[in-house]
């Protein structure tokens, strides 16, 4: 056997072990581990406990390790592995939990990388992943509504640091702090407190609140369940629309045949008045 | 007659009266009545009106003791009785009922039990036991929209506990506390009051409640009800194509009909053509 | 002429006169006159604008009554015109204003009926009309959702009256304050607090409220919302499925014309054939 | 050449300018250069950058004056440019900013007219532009909702100021004020505070506002969204039954061919009948 096949069944098997349902299985569970790990963290525990989480969190990280490496190793394409999206935040993840951390800065974000180990639970159950996926499709979709949006809270931010600041400029000081506030009124969240205070000074400010509520609140989330549905039933009428295209084909051959045979029916007839 | 066929006709007629209209009114007013004096039980009474409603107790646990037996007998098949999850439910909530509790822990149990029975409405009118089972049929396919939530949520909780905890321990404690925050972040509840506690000391932790509002709030919601609007289409789209399929069918028949009578008048001239 | 055709062409005369479209438009202005009326009370005006705006009441008032002795008159089916709910209403209200007031408990109620007046606004305009009726419509389709929402509402009220009344009489004291607290629970507003308060006591209350909220805000009005898509989509789709309907029989009526030529065709043959 | 097709080849030439990448590029970047200038002033910040500000601000407003009178040379039906609504807009907010303002009222009057430049974006990128206008298609047939929304918040409107004028001033002072403090409660802004205060006097009346958020915040926002699917599923469905229309045209044409061959058939027949 020459070591070429050798090799490849060696690939083949380390395929169907990363496959296997126990692989998969133990992964999520070393997951979960990892996020229990990180929530337990947050706790006030006593040192020995500390110990054993460190240690824990250890054990976890090289198992990470191991299985990315192993993982790499059973890919046929080595360099389609690294394009894809979600092994490139595996691999992060697992690299920047190596990275040993001394001052207290670093260890934040330390804890932080661990943090997202949890959303490997993502890139390893497939479901998820379609989930993920399918909202990221309809990004681009929104992006123009979106847009909209920024500009509309743009012009009124703009319009409330210009005309407001002087009532109160931890809500009204600046653009930006002006759309943290419109986007506060946007979520209804004690927008009268903002409303009244403003109208102290400017009676007629409430004008201002109610036709930004309705452009933003109102009308444009409509927009977008409307965006959302046309992307659902688009895909649903073209499957249904194929279906009913596909059995109306059926009936145009059927047509066609009819046709063919009066056709041969037609020159039979000829001939054999030809013939008598 | 043997006894065999006469206690057959017995279970028929338990049965006739079983599903009979004035044996189902007479228990939804039962229930109704039970309902009515938990409620006022809740009221402060005169100690005669008290022992009153503990009189009318005692009598509605009996005829629901009575009740249940009863439909226990008129069942065929006493098996399929004891599977049903609705005639398990109910026969727990009344033998629950029937235990004398004397200590005060075991009165509020006691009585929580009796709050049951009021569910006791669903099982009885088909209309909601038909919409409790759409409800229950609707929660496998949210299941993995429900647990990418339940990740999203405990990534921000462990960043909102590592970061957080030193602003407000009573909010940002630890993970359960802080999951609970963030539930109280995503119904919008005086989240600007949370969020503003934070810029305090961390100025830009903005982006991470207008992330995670993002996140929750608008695009999971909006992929809930399109999970929704999924199953509905689906049932009213596979109905509609199926009378759509229906027709097609009729059509498809009659084209072999033509093609039949074409080839018998093909054959037909043929032979008349061999005759002549 | 007999005084009967007379009598008739003066029916019709009227009915004429109530449909012209000035008829309609001065009922509208005099409506929209009456319910700035009514909103020009609540500001503090001066003696003389006070007794003029009593002074133009009384004149719609007349103007209401003899509009609907009008209407009345014109109408063909007397019986079917006190059938009609929304004749009905506009009766009442006129009615109602006529009775004179003298004690402040009476005028409250006379006042609150100038108030319903507004409402002849929906009685009159037909597109409003159409609005409510289709509104009205859908409630029967809710009506067991609304059932099963009130079961919840009041299982929780009585579990929250049993727990809760001792942490705060107000809010929890009983069964119907208690729902109270729960609607303003399932609108999101300061239910933490609520919350906050009853988990000083009971460290585990937040499950009582976010099950609640669950089960309350999120499944039950997707559910509300499927129930009205339904109901579009009903309608929406019998149109859709009857223009296709039609069509189908279009094709499937040539099908038989195609056979019955066939069928003569053949006849013929056999005859040329038994001719020859 | 003579000048009439001189000018005609001149004004070919402005068009392929004006429609090209490059141009619409730098219209694009300057509106967004305008709208950081905007957002720029409301900061705090030294009087050279001020300075620098303000002759970045005539640049613009030059640049703008430019751009419009570009575009008008390029239009080739000068009539039409002015009657577009995007062109007027733009016009007006260019000549606007033309205005030398001295006293301050006027300049916070040109300081709005150059946040409402940014709205300039919506009227260049052609996504933004289809965006507004298919918004604007949707208010029409919202109109009748919204009227009969105006008509319930003018009703319970006056009868708050009739009846809860005493309790608080500021909230039911008069139609117009409870009307703003009605839509609070259709926001669920803290509609529990402003409920428990007229309890007090009136304890029945969480009838009113109960009743008040059911009609408004549920049955009309669901009213709304119908509307809305309505709008969609309405130019799904046309476009759709159009292409199975087409199909089935192409199913009765085949039908129709083969009758014409059967006739032609037929009368063959008859011909060698009448022959033979």
């Amino acid at each position: 056997m020459s070591p070429a096949i050798k090799g490849n069944s060696g690939l083949e098997r380390l395929r169907q072990i990363e496959s296997s349902r126990l692989f998969q299985g133990i992964v999520i569970g070393i997951i979960i581990l990892s996020a229990l790990t990180i929530g337990a963290k947050t706790y006030e525990l006593p040192p020995l406990a500390e110990q054993a989480l460190s240690a824990m969190d250890w054990g976890i990280t090289l198992f990470f390790l191991v299985e990315i490496l192993f993982r790499f190793a059973a890919c046929p394409n080595k360099k389609r592995f690294l394009m894809d999206g979600w092994n490139l935040f595996d691999t992060l993840v697992v690299i920047g939990s190596l990275i040993p951390l001394d001052n207290s800065d670093a260890v934040l974000l330390g804890r932080l990388l661990r943090v997202f180990r949890v959303l490997r639970l993502v890139s390893v159950v497939p479901e998820l992943r379609f989930l993920i996926n399918s909202l990221l499709k309809a990004i681009p979709r929104m992006g123009y509504i979106a847009l909209l949006m920024f500009i509309i809270f743009y012009i009124y931010a703009a319009m409330g640091a210009l005309f407001f600041a002087s009532v109160d400029e931890e809500l009204w000081g600046d653009v930006a702090i002006a759309m943290l506030t419109l986007f506060r009124v946007a979520t209804f969240e004690d927008w009268t407190d903002v409303m009244y205070a403003t109208m102290d000074q400017y009676p007629l400010s409430w004008i201002y609140f109610l036709t930004f509520i309705f452009l933003t609140a109102f009308v444009f989330l409509n927009m977008m369940i409307g965006a959302i549905l046309e992307v659902m039933s688009e895909e649903q009428n073209a499957e249904q629309a194929q279906k009913a295209h596909d059995e109306r084909d059926n009936i145009i051959q059927q047509l066609h045949a009819v046709q063919e045979k009066l056709d041969k029916l037609t020159h039979q007839i000829e001939r054999s008045d030809g013939k008598s």
